[in-house]
Parts: C-alpha cells; structure tokens; sequence
C-alpha cells in the first residue's frame, strides 16, 4: 500500500490508506481513542476503536505519548461539516514511542521555546509560519523567472569594510580580514551589463547591538537590480512583486492563515494600488500624528509604526534627503537634496519591507559621493569601473524575507518567521 | 515605443522595435558598420548605413567603442540561415561611450580575468554559464515544490565547532565565538517531525587550504531531508532530480551549451538509469584501472575522475565503510562495516556532485557514534533530542551547485561556475 499525504485524503475517501505521521495530539474516551497525527502537509483525527482493533493492538495504542511517531492504516471518511478527513484505523505500528515532550500545551516562555527551537518548529503556528515563508520564497523565484530576472549570488565572504565596521561580522581569511556581506546590491550592479535584470536571495549579516522586534543578525535579503529603468519603472516591479507574493498566499495557504487568526481582509487590499507620499510629506504627517520628528531627519522604527498604522496598503515614502541615504543612490535632478529612492512600508504598523532606488551613474558623480563619504576610493575601484565601460540608467531594491513574512502572518515578533533566529544574544540551537 | 528584448525579436519581424544594449563587437566596411548588440537576453546584430543615417548620426557612430551602451531604434529582420535576428538601424543614441575596454579579444591570464570577474561576466562563455546555473537553480525550486518539500533556511551562524574547527571559519559572535555553517543537513533534521519532506539553498563555507580545480572557500548547497524514507527511497529522489535539472538545461538553454561547445549527446543520455555500484566495487575497478586505493580507503578526487571517465552517466557508489563516513550515518544492518549512504559522481570524469545517506534514527546507536568520534555530546544535545521524541527512518542528501554547473556545462574549473569565485588567495572582487 502506498503511503498518502495528510493533504491529499480529499482524493481518497471511503479507501483505505497509509500514513506515517506523528500523534500531535490525542484523547480517549473508553473503548475509543482519537489522535490527531500531523505528516508535515496536513493534519488529520485518526480514530481507533476497541471493536475494530484486537486487543493486543489495543492494549498498545495506551502506551501512545505526545510526538509519538506511527504508521497508521485506515478508511477515509470526510467531516460532515468541515473541510477535514478522519481515518478509521484498522491497524497501526508505533516507530517510536515519544519520551515525555517537553513542550506541552501550557504557555512556556519565549527563552524556553528558542532553546527548544528543534522542536517548537512543530508547533502549529511555527508550522503554519514556515509554510508562509516557503510560499513567499517560492513566489518570489516564480515572478523573477517570469520577468526575465537571472539569479546571481552575490558572495557572502567580501573584502572591504565599506561603511565602517560597527556593523560587520570580521573574520580571518587565511592571512587576510572577509566581512560577511550586508548586501549584495553592489556586486548586482555588475551583473545587469552581462545580463541586464538580475536578483539575489541569500542571508546577510548585521552585527547590530539593537535588540528590537523587528532585529535580527542573520537574515534573508532579497535584492534586485535592472539595467535601464527610472524610479517609477522600479517601484512598479516592486509592487507587481509583492502583489504577487502576497496573492501567492492568499491562494495556497488559506489553512495556515486561518491557524495564526490571520485577517484575510487586510492582505486581500493588495489588489488596489499601493500609496505612494515623499518623505517631506511623510514628516509632515508624523508631526501631526505627534512625532516628534524634526524635518529632513530619516523616519525611526516608531514614527514607520505610527505612520502605517495610518494605511490599509503598503505605502512608498519616496525622495528621502540625499544627505541621510547611501552614497550610490542617485540625486533628483530637479531638486539635488534629494535622493531617487524609495522605501515601501508595509501596513498595519508593521513598516519597512523594501528600499530602492535610482544608482548613480555617472563616474564623476559617484567618485565625488564617495570622497564626501569618506569611503576608501581603492575598494570601490571595480564598482567605478561600471561607470567606465559602457554606464547605464538602472536602479534596484532589496527586500528583507523576515519582515514580509511577519507582516503576512500579522505576527508582532521577527524571531519567529525564520527557522533558527540568530540575535545578539542568541546563537542556538 | 516600447522597449523589447532581444531574445523576444523573432515575434517582431518587419516590424520597428526599441533595443537598449551594450556592443558586445564591432566592424565596419566602408558605408555599413555592424554592431553586436548584447541586452543580457541574448545577442543580435545591429546594420548601421550611411544611406539610412543622416550624417551626423554617420559620424557620430564613429565614436562607438567595445562595450558602449545605446539604445536604437530598427526593423527587424531574420537571417537567411539561421536563427538570428538583424537590425536595420533608423536612429540610434549613446547612453555612454565607453573607455577602452580591458578585457580584449586576446588570450588573458587566469588572474587578470578574475581581478576584473566584474567585467569578464560580460563574456559569452560566462554569460552562457550563470544562465545555465540560473536554470539548475530554478529547477531545483520547481522539483522540490512539486514533490512537496518546503524550504527551511538553516543558519549560517552556528554554536560549534562540531567536526574539528580546521576547515572552518570562526568569527567573534559578540562575548562568545561562531561559526559559518558548512552544512544545514542536521537543522533539516530538525524540521523533517514539522514538515515531513524539507530543503534548504544556500552558501557553505570551507576553510581548506587545499588548492584544486573542484574547491572554493563560499559555495551553494542544497540540502534535502525527508522523514521515512529509505536508501533506495532517497537515491530514486536524487536520480529524478539530476535528470528534471539536466532537462531542463537541454529545455532551456540550447544556444548556451552552444557557445561553451558542450556535448548535447552526453547530457542527453541521462534520461537512462544512473549506474550504481557499491563502493568495494568501485575499489576493485579502480584498483584494476591502475589506481593505488587500497580497500577500505575512501575515494580521492583522482580517483573519482578516472572511475568517472569509465561512464556515460551518472555513477551511484554506496555502502562506502562506515568508519570513512560521518558519524551520523546509519550502518547497513547486514553489515555493520558499512553506512547505508551513496555518493552520486557526475560521468566524463567530473565526480562527486551529491552526497546522501540514511541517519542514525536510533538514540543509543547515536549516543554511541557522538562518544566514538569525540564530538562534544553536550553540542549535540538537541540533534539527540530528535531521535527521543518520535524518531522515524529517514534520510537525505546534498549537493553541491558549483559542481553540477561545472559538469553540465563541459568546463574543467569551478571557479567560473559562480559569479564572484572565493578561493584560499582569492576574496576580490
């Protein structure tokens, strides 16, 4: 007999079927007893009788403990009421008879369930946020590949501490200092004269001492870049982007969002067009929401929460002061003390997902904003040499994958959206 | 007008169309120049006449150098012969003259290529390649979705020094020290009880110091683990993915194998069975094929190249000693000498792309391994917990994308196979 998935028992009911699952649960009410086995794709009752089992195998479904791994055989049937299938067990085998769980159904602190993070991962919830994840991730391969968009892995391992070292993981390289890479934007902006739309999709490294909600030193960063577009050509893509992500969501985990109370209304807004103010306009706003905010200065962690919460769709804070962003973003020619950039701020508090921006590229340009940065001029030497050979207007943005899932699944904390959260004050397990 | 791309011209013939390009070549006979456009989808040729030009346009085109930036505007007409697609340029603008190029048509050196790697991407021969990774990637995305895997990031920053800290790289990690991970496989254990079929995909890190043409200090890897499967179970999910990978590169990049002269023939074969031997087999061959292995040894990389050489396909060697193999193998019940694991090496002498293995699900046969390799047991504290709380038969495998590309794409180096190469003397660009 053929194992099935816990997701596929639509296909098979009133058969008898396979499955090798866990007993995530389970209760007995005399001569029946009810698991609830979850296999990774589904969860499902299977239900075990005294008439329909010997009594040895009877004797032995007693000895079952949460976690518990079985092989179970039995006939589908479908919930009279509910889209859920239960398995009338005619046999069953235990793989292994769990040792007494140490996540149980009481509330176990948050430092408790990190440490146990191997096993909280089988949490519903945890379940429900990594299935989240996989589907953005999943998303986002689908709509580069069908934007023409070649993938280039940008190194994690680089040489130079650009933008100073308070933020960079060092490392000895054999005889020499790497630093774990921020961003592969830079190294993108190569690969556009080769291929013309490129991304990335790896982890990066921030050496952050900050420990905020929406922190951490190990995440997933998302960074595209294309040859030959302006600002409102990138902020399209990044919109198609995430409505597309987000779509991707809303169509194929409908359980899972159900599990974390999600409102579905709320993500379902994606369809109209996101908003889109320039950062003046955004301080304003913040002044008279009660920032204290002072004009020109970049928006913090609190006036984005304070500000989104003001939207029921993801918001463009456009034209930040030049002065206040990257050497390498581009000035607005109408107005040098801005910068062609962008940052998209989810919803419903939750703040920034995206930045982007036009890239200078002009040489003169670029070397005069990288003396006025003080950066070394020698390490920057190849990315200089783009504007040499054969420069063009192009653009990019990067998102991080942490925060987009945790605005999807509307949970308050980053740490949960990835498997293994890495903070400053925690490297295990 | 809108832009389009080069890739897309055969559904624009007669027609006038926008191309925004670099010029990959150049040459000119007296009234007529030729451009080669390369707009990163492909590469067409751009036919410049002085009767169609007005003259300042005539003399403006004189500036053009290797690796300028235009854009044009042209009718698009087909070649006689082949499945190329001409311009007949109307009018033209430069974005950028570029300086003079400095990776020419002569033959450069190793070095000078890779001190310029932001550059000589721009070549054919290494554009064909990232595309061909770029399908390997996107497959192995489409293989696993369809066979209900879900990705579980596994972190790159981790605790211990697991297996000797010789052939890893060590940062400081705030008050205490980490290490970048060289494989996610015992964190995908983790997730397995959570999600059944899982896999990870992304940069690994080795601190050799070994110097060879198969080695790199950053690489990618794709980690794949599934609950209750056995060795066979596991092998058939290798085969069907290398086979879904390989066709899709035959699918897909027809005019990319062209340009790297790759062997379509050898590709093609492997739609028939991988060859499987076991690894006393494989001694026995290679011992009558001159090598000096000795039986019990584990197979060096010349030796790989020489067994390889001898097949038309991809080769199966399993049963490798238990004691030359990790210590969370499972060994072979018949024999306990023996691990229940397979390489996969890649014919035509290329060798080892994936590793796999049935795990250890037993606590006590676990707890045993850990003490007999001297592995810190507190470390593994949570690795063992999995095998205490519903432990199930299961299996998984590795492998290593520099190492397909290289083989898929007929080339003797890794080093080209990734964008930005890290090697023991090499961190820049």
């Amino acid at each position: 007999m053929e194992t099935v998935l816990i997701k596929d028992l639509a296909k098979f009911v009133d058969q008898e079927v396979e499955i090798k699952a866990w007993v995530a649960n389970f209760r007995s009410s005399g001569k029946i007893a009810f698991w609830q086995l979850r296999d990774g794709s589904g969860f499902a009752q299977a239900i075990l009788s005294s008439t329909e089992l010997d009594e040895t195998k009877w004797q032995e479904l007693q000895k079952v403990s949460l976690e518990s791994s079985v092989k179970i055989i039995g006939k589908v049937s479908k919930h009279p009421k509910k889209e859920e299938y239960e398995i009338q067990v005619s046999d069953f085998e235990f793989y292994q008879i769990a040792e007494e769980y140490p996540i149980a159904k009481k509330e176990h602190g948050v430092d408790f369930l990190m440490d146990n993070r191997h096993l909280w991962l089988r949490s519903s919830h945890q379940w429900a946020i990594m299935r989240v994840r996989n589907t953005l991730i999943s998303a986002t391969y689908d709509f580069f590949r069908e934007h023409n968009f070649i993938k280039i892995d940008s190194p994690i391992l680089t040489p130079n501490a650009c933008e100073g070292t308070t933020e960079l993981f060092e490392l000895d390289y054999f005889d020499t200092k790497a630093y774990l890479s921020q961003s592969g934007q830079l190294y993108l902006e190569a690969a556009i004269a080769a291929h013309g739309r490129v991304f990335d999709f790896g982890p990066v490294f921030r050496a952050e001492k900050s420990k905020t909600r929406r922190h951490l030193t190990e995440f997933w960063m998302m960074d595209a870049e294309m040859a030959f577009v302006d600002l409102a050509e990138n902020l399209k893509v990044q919109e198609d982007l995430i409505r597309f992500m987000v779509s991707a969501v809303l169509e194929k985990n409908k359980a899972e969002l159900e599990i974390l109370e999600r409102d579905i209304k709320a993500l379902e807004n994606i369809t109209k067009p996101f908003y889109k103010i320039t950062h003046v306009e955004a301080v304003k706003k913040l002044q008279e929401l009660g920032s204290d905010i002072k004009d020109g200065e970049d928006l913090g962690a609190d006036d984005e929460t304070i500000l989104t919460k003001q939207y029921d769709n993801p918001l463009f804070v456009t034209h930040y002061p030049s002065k206040i962003k990257a050497f390498y973003m581009k000035r607005d020619a109408e107005d040098e003390s801005k910068a062609l950039c962008a940052d998209l701020l989810a919803p419903e508090g939750y703040g920034e997902i995206i930045g982007g921006s036009q890239r200078e590229d002009d040489y003169q340009e670029l070397l005069k904003r990288i003396k006025e940065h003080r950066l070394p001029e020698d390490a920057f030497s190849w990315y200089l040499d783009l504007r040499k050979y054969g420069s063009v207007p192009h653009g990019g943005f990067g998102f991080g994958l942490e925060r987009i899932v945790a605005w999807v699944c509307g949970i308050p904390h980053i740490r949960e959206t990835i498997p293994f959260p890495r903070t400053i004050s925690r490297l295990n397990p």
